[in-house]
C-alpha cells in the first residue's frame, strides 16, 4: 500500500519547493498545478515524481531561467510567437494557450508556436485549458532524442506528444494525449527492473534492428516510433514525430532532433524546447449544443461497440484519465517510496517543511 | 511490363469521362488532376483506378450530385464551413483549400470544415496545394467504417486519414499521408491474392482478435488502427482515427463512425463524409527563409542519421512519392490491365473514344 496525499497538499508542497528555488509564486502555482494534475489523472511519469530533476534541481544550476522575461515575437489575427526566455515549460505553456483561446474567440481559430522553452509536463493539461471554453484545444511538443527513425538506428526524434481534447455533452471530453512512441523510454525501464523481455515493436537494439531486451533498447537501440518496425507502417509513427517537430521546432524557430537538449543540471546551453498550441472555437463552425449532442452520440456509438473475445470495454481517450482523477480526488493521491524519498531530499535541501 | 500512358493524357480521358457523366468541366478537371496527380505520386488506390467506382458510376446512378450548389454554412477571419451538397469530394477540397489558403495570408492560420461531401481521393494532393504559397497545409477526411476500436470486433471507424506538407529550400516538400490504420483494406486484399500470410498487427478476426489470415481480416474481421493490438499501443492510432472523426465529421456536422456510408451505386442515402482542411502561413511566425533553411537541416539530419543493419536509406515522408512523380512524368503512368479494362468500359458506355 502506498502512501495517499491529497492534492491540494501535494500541490502546496511543490509550489512552496519551486518558490524557495527562485521561482515567481505564480509561476510556481502554475507548474504545481500542471505536475498534480498529472498525479491525478494517473500520468504518473508526468507528475511531481519529475519535481526535482526536471525542474527544481536545473533552476537551481541556473540551467532554467526561473524569471524568464517571455517576448512575443509576432502576433497576428490567430498567430502568436513567443520566445519563453528558457524559463519554465508550464508557465509560458498554460499563459500561451489562455492567449489562444481569447485569439480564437475572436478569429474562430488561434495558434500559438513557443521557442526557447523547457519541458512542459503532460501535454494534455494545455489542451484540456480549451474544453471549458467550449473549444477544441491541441498541444504539442519536441522533446529530447530517444526515437528511430524508420530504417535508422540513432535516437534522434523526441517522443513528440500530441494532446488533443474536444468537449462532449453528457459524456466526458474526449482527450487523447500520446507519445508517438509507441511506448516512453520509461516504460522499457519498468520492464528491465522487473527482468522481463517488452513485446517485440517497442525499440530497437544499436544496429537498428527489433528487440525483446529492454536492457539493448536502453544501452546503444532506441524507441520505435508509433507502428514498430516498418513492415507494421512504423514509417507513420516516424511522420507523424516529425509533423510535430516542424511545427514545434522548426515553425517556432526553437530547437529541432537532436538539437534538442535532455533535461540535466549540467547541460552546456539551455534545452530550447518548442511547443505549438491551438484552440478552436466550436461556435465558429457549429452551434456548440448540436457538436456537443453529437459527441455525445459518436462516444457512445463507440462505447456500445462490440468487444473483442475476452473483453468487456471499449475505453474512449481520456476515459481512464478521468476515472483515475475522480476516484485520486476523493482518496488521494498514492506516493510512490521513490518519490516521497526525493520529495523529501528537496525539503530538505530547500528548507521546506515536509507536509506529510 | 505495364503499359505506360502520358499523365496529360490520361488526366484528359478522365476529365472527358466525367464530363460525359455530367459532371461540369472545371469539376471534372479538378477531379482528374486530383486522381492523376495520385496515380504520378504511385499512390494508384486513389488514382484513376477509383474513377468508375467511386465516381463516375456514381454519379450516373444518382448517388453523387454532380451539379452541387456547395453552400458557405458560416465564415468568420479565419474559419469557414461548407456543405457540399453531396457533390464530388475533390472539386470541394480543392477550392475548400483554395480559400483556406487566402484566409490564411490574412489571418496567419485558416480552417475549412466541409460536410456533406463524398470521398476525395488522396488527402495528399489538399495539403500540399499550401506549398506553394510558403505555408503549411494540412488535410484531413473521415470514411466509410473498416477499422475496429481498441478491445472492440467491429468495423466502426474509417481509415481516417491526415496529410501534412510543409515547404523546405534545397530540399524537397515534407509531405505525410496516411491512414490510421496499419494498412489499407487494399493491401490485405493483394496479400489474400497472393495466397499469403500479412504480418500479425495488421488486422483482427471477427473475434477482434489479432489474426495473420487475410480472409479473416476481410470477412468479418477488420483493420488495426496504427499500432496494432493493444500490447503494441493500437490505442494510440485509434485516438488518432477518432480526432480525425471529431474533426472531420462532429465539427463540420457530418456524418461520422458508421453513419459514413462506403461509396457504392445503390446506397441509399448519400454518404455525407467530412472533410477538414487548414493552412498555416509560415510568413506570420517567422521568416520564410529561416524556415526553409531549417527545413533543410531538418531534412539532411534525418537522412543522414547513420543506417539500421542491412538498410541504406533513411526517407522523408513524401520522398518516395517525389520521385514516383519525376519518373513518371518522364516516363509516363503505368497502367493496370484491370485499369486499363475498367477505364474502357466507362469509355465504351459514355462514348468517348479510348485515346491509347
Amino acid at each position: 500500500m502506498r502512501k495517499r496525499v491529497e492534492a491540494e497538499a501535494l500541490q502546496k508542497l511543490a509550489t512552496d519547493l519551486l518558490v524557495a528555488a527562485g521561482v515567481p509564486h505564480e509561476d510556481a502555482q502554475i507548474t504545481a498545478w500542471a505536475l498534480v494534475l498529472a498525479d491525478l489523472r494517473g500520468v504518473e511519469s508526468h507528475g511531481v515524481a519529475r519535481l526535482g530533476n526536471y525542474y527544481v534541481d536545473r533552476v537551481r544550476a541556473g540551467v532554467i531561467n526561473p524569471r524568464p522575461n517571455v517576448r512575443t515575437v509576432h502576433e497576428g489575427p490567430s498567430v502568436i510567437v513567443l520566445d519563453a526566455d528558457n524559463g519554465l515549460g508550464q508557465p509560458v505553456a498554460y499563459r500561451a494557450m489562455e492567449r489562444c483561446i481569447a485569439k480564437a474567440k475572436e478569429a474562430g481559430v488561434a495558434c500559438v508556436a513557443v521557442r526557447n522553452s523547457n519541458h512542459f509536463g503532460a501535454a494534455g493539461v494545455y489542451a484540456m485549458q480549451a474544453l471549458q471554453h467550449d473549444m477544441i484545444g491541441l498541444a504539442l511538443t519536441n522533446s529530447q532524442p530517444l526515437v528511430i527513425p524508420t530504417y535508422g538506428r540513432k535516437r534522434i526524434l523526441g517522443t513528440n506528444p500530441i494532446a488533443f481534447a474536444a468537449p462532449a455533452g453528457k459524456e466526458r471530453a474526449f482527450v487523447l494525449d500520446m507519445a508517438t512512441s509507441v511506448v516512453p523510454i520509461g516504460k522499457v525501464e519498468v520492464w528491465r527492473r522487473r527482468g522481463e523481455l517488452v513485446p517485440l515493436g517497442w525499440g530497437a537494439d544499436a544496429e537498428g534492428l527489433p528487440t525483446t531486451s529492454p536492457e539493448a533498447i536502453i544501452r546503444g537501440g532506441g524507441l520505435f516510433p508509433l507502428g514498430g518496425a516498418a513492415e507494421t507502417a512504423g514509417y507513420k509513427g516516424y511522420g507523424l514525430a516529425a509533423m510535430v517537430d516542424i511545427l514545434c521546432g522548426v515553425l517556432s524557430g526553437a530547437a529541432f532532433l537532436t538539437g534538442v537538449l535532455p533535461p540535466s543540471t549540467t547541460q552546456e546551453r539551455p534545452s530550447d524546447v518548442g511547443h505549438f498550441l491551438a484552440a478552436l472555437d466550436i461556435g465558429a463552425f457549429r452551434p456548440i449544443d448540436e457538436f456537443k449532442q453529437d459527441m455525445d452520440r459518436f462516444i457512445r456509438e463507440l462505447k456500445e461497440s462490440p468487444k473483442a473475445a475476452g473483453q468487456e470495454r471499449i475505453f474512449i481517450a481520456g476515459e481512464k484519465e478521468f476515472e483515475a482523477e475522480e476516484e485520486r480526488r476523493r482518496h488521494g493521491i498514492p506516493l510512490d517510496s521513490k518519490v516521497e524519498e526525493e520529495l523529501k531530499r528537496l525539503c530538505q535541501e530547500l528548507a521546506v517543511p515536509w507536509p506529510f
